[in-house]
């Protein structure tokens, strides 16, 4: 299991590669809140999202053997950016199974940083398969989006930095919120989280038709849902949670909060006018919880992850201007 | 002439009251400018604007007896909201005049802060003489929007920000680009910078259709230009810098640049695809002007400061989607 160890030795990996995104209150957001609220905007992060720090904390540790015919990788999008970042700044070929209907700008962004993109069809295709056929062809070694030790200690430098700002801000949070697809980022954090701060609450946040977390969540054990449902949050579409991610997220979560694409598009809309940030509809679940009144935050201190920001202009515009 | 004590004392006033905004980088605006860039991004500061440090270190000095008949300020938008939400920390009412198309977002943010609203038209009505009118009918004590020593010295906090956080980072500027109207910010923040930094060179960046300052830094003294131009940038229609203002800049800053409207709405798409933030057309002249070349930033380190993020949702709309 992922331990504070390895999260503190990605982060030194990760030095001067991802940014050290800030951490910071907003007054309309304690008002809708009631309480404090601290946001960590990883839409700010190199790529948009926060799949950098996973992808170079993996990607990095490679032996030349492992790396010389490249890597693959799957992906709705910003582990895709974030593996083709890394391989650009490691000097490692990337390829990038992505479904055809991933937002364009996801798509131009994984070519412009020089990954090599096979699209699939999202309903139809499966791009395990396709994805594991070209590793074994090309002799390349695979980059999983989530289920691997060191994407997850990547992604749980998040959390570490959560846990090092908020001490040094004075301001210890009662919980944190942290939208989950296969749970990399979310297990990760919350290893780092409740190693460093042992009374914090971790709650993770999932669009309501991809609630593969919340019902595993339930049932304690890892269950399956419909993969083909349809949600805005293209970036959360996991069926299942990962077989190493899963038992993290037993272990130290306090619970899993689902939201409607409804509130997911109302959040991007506040984001957009209070918090001034450009904010995707699966980087904006957990912030769709607290203003959805999913969680109680009155009086509280509240941490929320905006775990990307890659939507494609118009779906932002359409969002934008539909009532409130 | 404002020193960096009024400017240190500012920043202790504002603790607890201002966002201490963060200072980061960005990898595609590295790669367009051909060298280092840290942005600093007061869209993200209360009220989407670095107005409330200046209208709150100044408000916060009133003697009981000049706040009991409240406060009278006239602003384009943001310095109302900036007073509006300093009257609401401080219990001192607020009354502003602002032009009757100001952005809808900056009016009926003011009024949720607690302001009151009197609208003029900006091309025909003279707002300094509402204001004075008003204020010495109702014995109410003037917040001018720039030209004041502690307003100054509040919007200095900024330059005070950037120079202690980019030292603490090991990535001492070359030089600071800030945008530019009447001069509150860029003066205050020049004292700031050249105080701590003194090898640092200050530029200012204003639209093409109110250089004012451009042209008085040219002329060696204050020159009024037309002030019923249209500029996209609501926020930086000035006609003339300040008295005390311009002679700050004057003898602080390295050189004035302008920015066509054209250019400030290919810097807010950059800044909405790359940079995933919100910012208004004002708050984005100095993006503009890296990102059209107006300076050399090749193999340099440049802070550039985003001075604001309220725009309204129809006008984001129609310049993200124009072809760039």
């Amino acid at each position: 299991m992922t331990d504070i160890e390895q999260i503190a030795a990605a982060s030194r990996r990760l030095e001067g590669v991802s940014v050290r995104t800030p951490l910071f209150g907003n007054a309309a957001l304690d008002d809708a809140a009631g309480g404090s609220v601290l946001i960590k905007p990883e839409c700010l992060q190199v790529t948009g999202s926060f799949k950098i720090r996973g992808a170079y904390n993996l990607m990095s540790q490679l032996g030349r053997r492992e790396a010389k015919n490249g890597v693959v990788a799957w992906s709705s999008g910003n582990h895709a950016q974030g593996v083709a970042a890394a391989g650009s700044l490691l000097g490692i070929p990337t390829s990038i199974v992505m479904p055809e209907d991933a937002p364009r700008a996801k798509l131009d962004n994984t070519r412009r940083l020089g990954g090599e993109v096979i699209t699939y069809d999202r309903y139809t295709g499966d791009r395990e398969a396709i994805a594991h056929e070209l590793a074994a062809r090309r002799g390349a070694a695979l980059v999983p989006s989530f289920d691997h030790p060191q994407i997850i200690a990547g992604q749980g430098t998040v959390g570490l930095e959560i846990a090092t700002d908020a001490v040094a801000m004075q301001r210890v949070p009662d919980q944190v919120l942290i939208p989950c697809g296969g749970g990399g980022l979310s297990s990760g954090s919350a290893v780092a989280l409740k190693s460093r701060l042992p009374d914090v609450e971790v709650f993770v946040v999932e669009p309501a038709d991809f609630d593969d977390t919340a019902r595993s969540f339930a049932a304690g054990e890892r269950v399956r849902v419909d993969g083909s449902a349809r949600s805005i949050c293209d970036a959360l579409q996991t069926a299942m949670p990962g077989k190493l991610t899963f038992p993290i997220i037993q272990a130290l979560v306090s619970g899993v909060l689902t939201v409607s694409d409804t509130e997911v598009r109302a959040a991007m809309r506040f984001a957009f006018r209070h918090l001034k940030l450009v904010v995707e509809p699966g980087g904006a679940v957990a912030l769709a919880a607290i203003l959805s009144g999913k969680l109680d935050t009155a009086g509280k201190t509240t941490v929320v992850v905006l775990s990307g920001g890659n939507v494609d202009v118009e779906l932002f515009d359409e969002i934008q201007t539909e009532p409130n």
